[in-house]
């Protein structure tokens, strides 16, 4: 598929502009663990994602981290082009968690692109209350539900995403994606195991009971 | 003032675009505790503030609070309009926390002008990134940061804000704004009081080391 076909804003665009977009837009493919924007220190661009998966996090100053949503196959990734919104004053990192193929769009082209054209300027207000959205949802999970709840959550979503009921993944991992510590993980998968729900092994977690998990996340 | 001082694109805005938005927005002042947006109950449109105070917060399922942000002279609260947008999926309440004068711009006028307008839709995009930035320092706050943190830094914000070092307000208040429960709220002022940074009555709390309570909030 080419890149015309992941822009709901493409054929609202004029000939040139398509053409000069085309033209700007950079294919390319990184292995799964690339560190693809970090904070104000880089602004590469817009990512439209052919194929793969992006995790945004953000860390705290004692290096811990919490996942803030993650992005798939056709998702655009926003704030990897943070520069061009002088607004936007927090930091995130993206990082691919897959092998990811995808159009990196240069945030200045995409900047001048916005200021000309109202299509692309309001798809962007899309994008941004999208994600904004994500995080709202954070907030309520972190503020609001109980972490046996958000755990299980996290085990069945991961299940389902890698569509396994054997995941293999380290405490610290899992920590580093609910913003808590590796202790507090560590204690309550000991809790889901004495339950039965699930078992744990070196490096892997087996999800034993998939509907008591879901209930457990109100899913 | 007049509106158009208030709108950074108004002058780029056409004659005919100028006088439309002059008339279709309206002058209200509403008293102290008016709700004015309930998630997605009501789409009244963009407030310009002139004059007050504001409070956008959300509500867990057990009615508990916390507040997001605050709105004062010459700020836009957008998410008032939130209808607007449609990838916004969140609910949020807004409440005059002072008696508050404003315009108020209709959100299906609105609408339209970003539809044709570029200048309103970047506008609005910045608009929306600085709300965006808002909620992600929430985040860190609630994740990385200690409650007695938090605490000395509301009571800091307070004092600054109403130029006063005798707050008028209670536990229960202060719970609301934090989004935590009122005896967790109770134990940290009990625990300053003993520290002699405050001294708490009946409906108040005096600040007697501001420069203590700073130093903890890490201002």
């Amino acid at each position: 598929m080419e890149l015309c076909h992941y822009l709901p804003f493409f054929q609202a665009l004029p000939p040139a502009e398509q053409s000069a977009l085309s033209h700007a837009a950079v294919r390319r493919r990184v292995p799964q663990g690339t560190l693809l924007h970090n904070g104000s220190a880089d602004c590469l661009g817009l990512l439209v994602i052919e194929l793969g998966q992006l995790r945004a996090y953000m860390t705290s100053d004692e290096g811990r981290e919490i996942t803030l949503y993650r992005l798939f196959d056709r998702d655009i990734c926003l704030f990897s082009a943070s520069c061009m919104l002088s607004s936007i004053q927090f930091d995130i990192i993206i990082c691919a968690e897959k092998e990811t193929a995808f159009w990196m769009i240069p945030a200045d082209f995409y900047k001048r692109l916005m200021e000309r054209s109202v299509a692309v300027s309001n798809y962007t207000n899309q994008l941004m209350a999208s994600r904004f959205t994500e995080v709202m949802w954070l907030v309520e999970q972190i503020l609001w539900k109980s972490f046996d709840q958000r755990l299980a959550r996290f085990l069945v979503e991961e299940s389902a995403l890698e569509q396994t009921s054997l995941l293999i993944t380290t405490h610290e991992k899992i920590a580093a994606h609910l913003g808590t510590a590796r202790e507090v993980v560590t204690r309550m998968l000991k809790y889901f195991q004495s339950e039965g729900m699930v078992r744990l092994t070196r490096g892997a977690i087996e999800l034993l009971d998939l509907k008591r998990l879901e209930i457990l996340a109100q899913i």
